[in-house]
């Protein structure tokens, strides 16, 4: 065994116990109440990244900090990576279904169950350990090492584009790795090629200026809570086809050999759908499931709020109506352009009576991979070598918009190469990580740099 | 003048004291720690029947009390009218928008303002107030008479159905009249002949076991919100009729001189218009806004509730979404009926891939007057006389559940003739009856008991 390989089996538990300290800070981004918790989780990240042999800086935003830690002891002629994760999380409710408090990490059956362990701290700190491993047995990388933590992935990543374009020059690399993504099945090493991207509105109705009673006033005022679900209803047409007027016009053809490739991948529909709950699949007809959320874009309701909805029976006639709508995108969609669709269909279909706002919380453009080069074959062979295994091509329904950004303006590849699984309850209770993943995904982020460098010293 | 008019106009002030006496007693019948006012208004009403002459008894109940007077001196062969009325009052919050105390009566321009003045202390004290003016003038009644208050009609009257069929012999009638409702309008007579009966659901779709995120699984699974919504869209056709197949058929036209009455009476749209706030009204075609509000049936959302709903943008595909949704019924309607048709229907047009529930929470029937007969006469003439003007008919859009157990139990007609008036806030802060409203009610229902005497002795 290599002093690497050494490294990581015996600090495989401290690293584990670091995970579990990162875990327990409640960094969640989309509440105002936790901006104290983003600082302090900065500062924790800010600390290991530094004990890696990392040279580290806090750099505020408007929003919550970013960290940036980087080692440029390869000098100016080796190319140089950059590591991009967040630590911040996804908020926590409905509280009362997580089987162990999302704060207080708990290994169960092989999994790490904690909001933010695969999502994306897990997958984030494996990569300062990796880094940590080759600098405490070698002493050095093979390539110039930039690792960028941010913490305002959940809440859009508003400051994080600003930020890369300020810092181009000195964020200038030869590639972009991230992980913060899921493999295809479990043992099956995966790179992820495509992002959809997100357009997310929010669509408020007013009608009477309070709360009516329903019998006084019912049949005779347009009722938001009604007139909010007419007009989700004009979203799709009967094929599952979303109906907004030009809402397909930009979408660009799959290449028919990926297509095809996806057709080939073991998925099984009565597993996805039990896995899920539902009782039954659904979608746009004429597509497959992986289809249906790698390759096309959707129109979704992530959120519903009108009149009374506690216990029993209230007569109001609503005086506002509440949805939260995202559709997710590919290329060539543009959320800009999709916000001006959306704006114009719900101005069409909005019925008299009611005052309607469209508002945009935020988007990100969707994004293909050139499956080619330097990076992309590294990573290929250090997924095989962590796994055993050579990785599938995979695409991912989901949208990680800074991938579009470091593409457009550090005009390097991007390589996803995630330690996800199918059913990690991301962005729902009981989110877990499988514990190993987070082993052998800080080898193949450890191999990475072996394989950049020109390949193993022996493993 | 008859010693009637005398009587009643000699005693004007202090009718008006022992009112603002009854008002001064907080029985906030929904409030636990009110539980003794309750007790307190209820002996108070008792001493104030017996001194006008009624023979009284105070009936417990699981909630509070029932005050019962009766008068039985007409004789077996004379016709029994029963009054009802209500002691209980409204919460008063919010306090801070009282211009004078709850329960400090005073008069501002004509207006007796306190908690309860129109809702239905001075309307039920009135016809206490008119009772003893015959029974201490002319010793007697042309009919018996039984007066009837109860102290839960705010709370939903839990405890009345059951003590008016348990005590259904005693209070065997040939009519009931019941003050607890407005004219139409400020010196307009009014006879409220239609109340709306009620059906209301929860309906709840259950798509995946958790909330999922939006894109790792959009566009493969049944988002639960966005068939809620598909769902509510299929309630009403674009004419605004509810589509709900059945639903119009149990609907008894209306009166055709009863619809072109309503179609005189002086309504302006644009000032209830501006009074809600809404932009615009609306409804099922080819129905004016009271036809809308009183003759026809309605399905409303009362709430909805799904997903995320917080600040900000959260990429949930929600696991379930909830619907309160509410039928206003319109005779021959009934509760059950349209139960069973909603579920029907829900079920039919619901997606695969959601699990439906419809649940009932709440049902009332609907009520229609017969517009004929000794009663409905004597009333119509009683009005005539205290306000020198012809009542006219309207409807009622809400529901007062007790009519309908009335009608059902003891088989009687039942009269309402109310004396409030449009903006009394009822159930707000401010609530008030009008000076002049509570000295011609008085007048009126003694009138009543003489027209159903067979008419005036002289006024």
């Amino acid at each position: 065994m290599s002093a690497l390989s050494t490294y990581l089996a015996t600090h495989q538990q401290r690293f584990r116990d670091e995970l579990f300290e990162f875990l327990r800070i409640p960094s969640v981004s989309a509440r105002s109440e936790h901006a104290a918790d983003l600082q302090a989780c900065a500062a924790w990240l800010r600390d290991k990244m530094q004990a890696a042999g990392l040279t580290t800086t806090i750099h505020e935003t408007p929003g919550h900090p970013i960290v940036l830690g980087e080692w440029r002891g390869a000098g100016a002629s080796a190319p140089t990576i950059l590591v991009y994760g967040h630590y911040d999380v996804q908020p926590v409710e409905p509280l009362e279904l997580w089987d162990s408090p999302p704060f207080e990490p708990e290994i169960r059956d092989g999994r790490i169950y904690a909001r933010g362990s695969v999502d994306d701290k897990g997958q984030l700190y494996l990569h300062v350990k990796a880094i940590e491993a080759h600098l405490a047995t070698a002493g050095r990388l093979p390539c110039n090492v930039i690792v960028l933590a941010e913490g305002e992935e959940e809440v859009g990543s508003d400051n994080l584009a600003a930020f890369v374009e300020a810092q181009a020059a000195r964020l200038a690399c030869d590639g972009v790795v991230i992980s913060d993504s899921a493999m295809f099945a479990p043992g099956q090493p995966s790179i992820l090629s495509s992002l959809r991207g997100l357009a997310y509105f929010q669509i408020d109705l007013e009608g009477p200026t309070v709360d009516l009673h329903s019998g006084s006033y019912g049949g005779a005022v347009v009722n938001p809570a009604m007139a909010l679900a007419r007009i989700l209803a004009t979203f799709h047409d009967a094929d599952g086809r979303v109906a907004i007027p030009g809402f397909y016009d930009a979408v660009r053809e799959w290449e028919p050999d990926v297509r095809a490739q996806i057709r080939t991948l073991p998925f099984d529909d009565a597993h996805f759908q039990a896995e899920t709950g539902a009782s039954a699949l659904g979608g746009e007809a004429g597509w497959t499931t992986l289809e249906r959320i790698w390759c096309r874009p959707t129109c979704e309701v992530n959120g519903l709020l009108s009149g009374y909805t506690g216990e029993g029976a209230k007569t109001v006639l609503p005086s506002r109506a509440m949805a939260k709508v995202s559709c997710r995108l590919v290329p060539d969609q543009a959320p800009g352009a999709i916000g001006d669709l959306m704006r114009r269909h719900v101005a069409r279909v909005a019925p008299a009576g009611v005052r309607v706002t469209v508002t945009e919380l935020h988007g990100g453009n969707p994004w293909r991979a050139r499956l080619e080069g330097a990076l992309f074959d590294a990573g290929r062979r250090a997924l095989q070598r962590a796994y055993g295994k050579a990785p599938v091509i995979v695409g991912e329904g989901g949208s990680i918009p800074v991938v579009h950004d470091f593409a457009r303006v550090l005009g390097a590849p991007v390589l996803l190469m995630g330690f996800g699984l199918p059913g990690e309850n991301a962005h729902a209770p009981n989110e877990w990580m499988s514990e190993e993943n987070y082993v052998k995904g800080t080898a193949a982020a450890a191999w990475l740099w072996e394989e950049l460098g020109g390949g193993a010293s022996g493993a």
